[in-house]
């Protein structure tokens, strides 16, 4: 084992009403040597730790500490290291990127004892892949409960790498990424306007982040993983010390959470890699989570969708009400006796359709957004009633929809939205899930759109956190899976509960429809946000330009075509959409033909190539076939990808199918070019692979044997 | 009918961008013409009325008005008073302390608009026992949400009134009352500390509030009714005017409501008498609120018991929690597996004493408290999750007990301590009715000891009264009765939903444990807190001096054993309780005899003396029989109450058994003496009765047809 333990000074027990630091320094290094991560108590008696990477540093000293109005844990008297311990397990992931993941780390823990008393553990894990601490406050008589004012925790960069990240917000992820060295990111953070943001004062930005050094050899991802029971983090930047700090999602009331011993912290992760496909590559995250917690996960299963939802975004003429009446109140009103404004897309009638649509193409489900009343007189935040979760509108035929579905083989998606209304949902969840499994649906959407209720609370704030998790939990004791939109940024959780099965949590596809996401969006997410836990980006959008329609709307996507089917390999999920419109996919049946056959599980994956904000191509093996997928995507300029594909089992032939931009694609100008070609090919082969501006390709690799 | 119209201007229509006010006045009379209310739009265009009792003036003119982001309904340019209409009815209450009340006012509307076009109405209504208005924000174009920020309703008294109040807080009604004339309140209010207090700034009181006038010629009451979907209002004091003013209880965001048009605020209640009497019998509050919303009300049955409680008061040697774990936690800690602390009186064996009791006493329940996980490790505000309800302690044998009251007869009454955290109630509250009605449980004690959860709120802000005014509407579809301790004070809705069958919101006789409750206090009670409905005060203490447990407790209650009898007619209530511990009640049952015969509802009652913080005398005929029963208190004096019994049905005669304090009985000197006797009375008796000080006596009346 390739670590080395210093203790420079025995702790010398004193009376506690002395202060006195008892210097140690402690190194743990990751299984393969490359990573060291050195902690010692400073001279000011505060812990502080760094990271080196082949030698040169990665984190320069950076202070570590909790402080409460009980307990101040941000300078000790005395410190000591426990042993390292060395770990190396290999767990089935019950979905994902790989059909096996190996945790392999040391794990060095560190307590720490205040001058009165009190105690704090550390505890570092150094894995080949990256870094990982938390806080640990053990049982002890002296602390019981915490109110939480801060978290010392830094992290100083030993260099100025550029960063991609979106702006510290309480409430939303949904931002497009800056690229910028820390040093100057004052002047490149942007922050537009948004509906539902509460921006952290000064400078800061969200985790993940992803960041590289200038040389290229260094790419590092910080995070945290294993988030319960506490506030989600986002940085403080200090541009001039090069310097990250955690900050604390806290209540309207300032406090950022209320803790009880024992209590462990959701860890602090730097993922690190000399290349930035091992970014994309590592498991890190989902390492650190709990294994699953679900004894039978048969009734986990992935899925591909189409849904009632597109059809609200491409213009005005159709909405998620059912009336006009602008004030009509779930619980009150009378529906049936409103008529209906005709533009209700979530009637029987047309869901039948999306039924028949994912029958005929084999598509597991579909989605009904506007199905339950109080969608009229949406007014979060200012109204404590908002959706009833078992109320259909007259319109939408439960009973009929789920003898339909049933018959025509489909599964029904769920939607909750909740208006950010927590409490509300939280007050309903019994009789929404009890709605759901009278009425066949395996999966929900939910969503949080506005500012939160209780009023008290932010989207990532400790009782928004507890709120999700405690969903999540609540539908796995119902066999329900969990799609949730406007949620806390994922950290692994799906690990522990795989019926967490996707979230939304960054800028999503629909965003197309309202200015469009700049190609290099999709190139930065599984660097970023992807790191956290799979996202319901709504690929597939063959019609690009809404103006079409005819109805209103002004975007027009920033994709081609072709690059829409690349999403399903590059943003890997258990749940994918085909967000477009049934007729629409009806136009391009060859094309589509791609979205019928991609499968949402995976044995393997191998990241070929990519750079963040520029491209990504990666390919990876269906978990049920010999089969491999590869997907890639540029941004905004042409490029051609260098596909090697050594990785195909060595012997063997497969035939290609490529969908790819053709030749004179151009995500503004002419997105819905594309080509199909198949090609003969084996381990040996070299494909060079054009791609368009804002473009990409898709391939499926059959193997012939 | 004796009712004045007058418009002294008729409105004249103007540009809505002008501002011009048209005058106007409107009066409106009570019934017998004895009460006047004028209202006009002042010279600035504010709404403002004033009231007359028997030609003298009770409130000076007042302004009225809401101020909300969205509208500014505190000046208008226009008011156009409606007809007044006159209403004559007669309603049976489920339980009170009539079998039938008659509701007699006339109602004078006047809508009033803004120069911008923005209705609201003002509706007033007069009766013979006071006044009352309410704000009704009609349906409009453009008026939908308001965020409320203040209401502008004052109360200018035309004379310096000397008031019984509590200081103005946002969390609770615990207090002992202090008497001042209203120019002297800021010398005489009394702040002591209190645990869970979140005083209002400056000079405020809690309503209910009464008041006299010097020359005993007027008595009133300030209050509200209807509480719903609305903050309770406390009343900020102007001592140099006079004048009291409408203070709605904020969230901790600083917003009084989220309202949405059309709403119709509470009634904002004046109760006036010239003598104190008539102020006890008012049923105006009832009358203001709607007709019972339950259709079928069989099963709502007025409940007398006796409780595993008082226990846990005595000393330090009883405890709520079942083992002394400091950190235990529901739906973690193992509670099986820890040893009991041996000191639980919730236990399977101590219940089943209990039942024996009630069952051989006749008493309809039996309350439990400290039965379910959670109560090792009270920490409210601090941790999110509290008590678990549907998770007996390892020694309550709910089953068995389930079993055991069944064959005794007795119902079993379930304790739901939230610790405030009523978001947590609500996510478990279909469980916890689930678990009640398996159980066999007919009612339930709701608790919110200390800081509300959600963090944004407080005991009296909007979000809590939806808060309760829900659990009492889930609990009717339960077919669950509510006894709601530290909720915010009742407004009558007992009227509707007669299955909140009392509260507490006050300070109640479980005081007498900490430092006791001056006899003074419940001579004011009635006057007070009890108008808005019954309240679960507590009474039957037998043994007042808790040093004789030796077990720490250094409390000496502030009554004679016979005024805890009379509490039982002074505080009438659908549920009480036999507060005292059965072995004490075994050592005087001839005392408890009057605790076992005292009926929970009444078919008429008298109130045959009283004055505020000095005595009250009342007699009540039983709901179902011909016995009447007389309570009577007085205050830290003794007095002699004359009792003219002219109300009893002429020419019949009646034994009337006596419980009363002895020749040398004293509150604080020798309170357990007691003597009982027995008189023949009829219709022509009048009946000098010696109460001791800080004593009071309870007859029975059975008649000898």
């Amino acid at each position: 084992m390739i670590t080395r333990l210093s203790i420079l000074g025995l702790p010398i027990l004193l009376g506690a009403a002395l202060c006195c630091t008892t210097a140690y320094a402690a190194d743990v290094a990751s299984p393969d040597g490359r990573i060291i991560l050195q902690t010692e108590l400073d001279a000011d008696g505060r812990p502080t730790y760094s990271v080196s990477f082949d030698g040169r540093d990665v984190i320069a000293p950076s202070h570590l500490g909790l402080l409460s109005d009980e307990a101040d844990f941000i300078t000790f008297s005395n410190a000591t290291p426990g042993s390292v311990s060395s770990h190396d397990s290999t767990w089935q992931p019950v979905w994902g990127e790989f059909a096996s993941v190996r945790d392999h780390y040391n794990e060095l823990p560190v307590r720490l004892t205040t001058a009165d008393g009190k105690q704090l553990d550390l505890i570092f894990r150094v894995y080949d892949d990256g870094v990982a601490f938390r806080y640990h406050i053990p049982e002890q008589k002296s602390v019981n409960y915490l109110t939480l004012r801060d978290e010392a925790t830094e992290f100083n960069l030993a260099d100025d790498l550029t960063f991609f990240c979106i702006p510290g917000d309480y409430d939303t992820d949904e931002r497009l990424y800056v690229k910028s060295a820390l040093s100057k990111l004052g002047e490149n953070m942007q922050l537009p306007r948004h509906s539902e943001s509460s921006l952290i004062p000064g400078l800061a930005m969200q985790t993940p982040t992803v960041a590289r050094r200038d040389d290229g050899k260094l790419y590092i991802n910080i995070h945290e993983a294993a988030l319960k029971g506490y506030p989600a983090m986002a940085l403080e930047a200090d541009t001039a010390r090069l310097s990250l700090k955690a900050h604390l999602t806290p209540d309207r009331n300032g406090v950022r959470g209320y803790l009880q011993a024992p209590f462990a912290t959701p860890w602090r992760s730097i993922i690190i890699a000399d290349n930035a496909p091992d970014i994309l590559a590592s498991q890190l995250i989902l390492n650190l989570n709990d294994p699953c917690a679900i004894a039978d996960t048969d009734w986990i299963k992935p899925m591909k969708f189409v849904g009632v939802w597109w059809e609200m975004f491409i213009g005005r003429n159709r909405t998620w009400a059912y009336s006009d009446k602008y004030n009509a109140k779930p619980g009150v009103t009378d529906y049936a006796s409103l008529p209906s404004n005709g533009r209700h897309p979530a009637n029987t009638e047309n869901v039948k359709r999306y039924i028949d649509f994912a029958s005929e193409n084999g598509l597991d489900g579909v989605l009904v957004e506007g199905w339950n009343e109080g969608w009229e007189d949406w007014a979060g935040w200012v109204k404590n009633r908002q959706f009833l979760f078992d109320k259909p509108y007259p319109d939408f035929d439960v009973d009929e929809i789920q003898r339909y579905a049933a018959e025509k083989g489909v599964k029904m998606i769920m939607h909750h939205e909740t208006a950010a209304n927590a409490a509300d949902y939280e007050r309903q969840l019994d009789t929404a899930f009890r709605f759901m499994k009278e009425h066949g649906y395996p999966a929900v959407k939910t969503g949080y759109v506005g500012m939160i209720i209780p009023r008290s609370e932010y989207h990532s704030s400790q009782w928004m956190v507890d709120h999700y998790n405690y969903v999540v939990r609540k539908a796995a004791d119902n066999r329900i899976m969990i799609d949730a939109h406007e949620a806390v940024r994922p950290t692994g959780i799906s690990r522990t509960y795989p019926n967490l099965i996707a979230q939304e949590s960054a800028r999503g596809g629909e965003w197309e429809s309202m200015g469009g996401n700049p190609p290099e969006h999709t190139t930065i997410l599984p660097f970023t946000r992807l790191k956290g836990g799979p996202m319901d980006y709504t690929p597939g959008l063959f019609v690009t330009d809404l103006t079409a329609y005819g109805e209103g709307a002004t975007s027009k996507g920033l994709t081609t075509l072709a690059r829409q089917l690349a999403l399903y390999v590059t943003m890997a999920s258990p749940l994918q959409m085909a967000c477009d419109l049934p007729d629409n996919y009806r136009k391009y049946p060859d094309a589509f033909q791609f979205i019928r056959d991609v499968p949402l599980d995976w044995a393997d994956s191998r990241w070929l190539e990519a750079e963040p904000g520029d491209f990504i191509t990666v390919a990876r093996r269906d978990k049920n076939s010999d089969d491999w997928y590869i997907g890639g995507v540029s941004d905004e300029n042409a490029r051609t990808a260098e596909i090697d594909l050594s990785f195909l089992e060595p012997g063997v032939k497969y035939i290609a199918t490529i969908y790819e931009d053709a030749p004179d694609a151009d995500y503004k100008a002419n997105p819905q070019a594309y080509r199909i070609r198949t090609k003969k090919v084996d381990s040996r082969t070299r494909l060079p692979q054009p791609i368009a501006p804002g473009g990409g390709f898709a391939m499926r690799l059959i193997p012939q044997h």
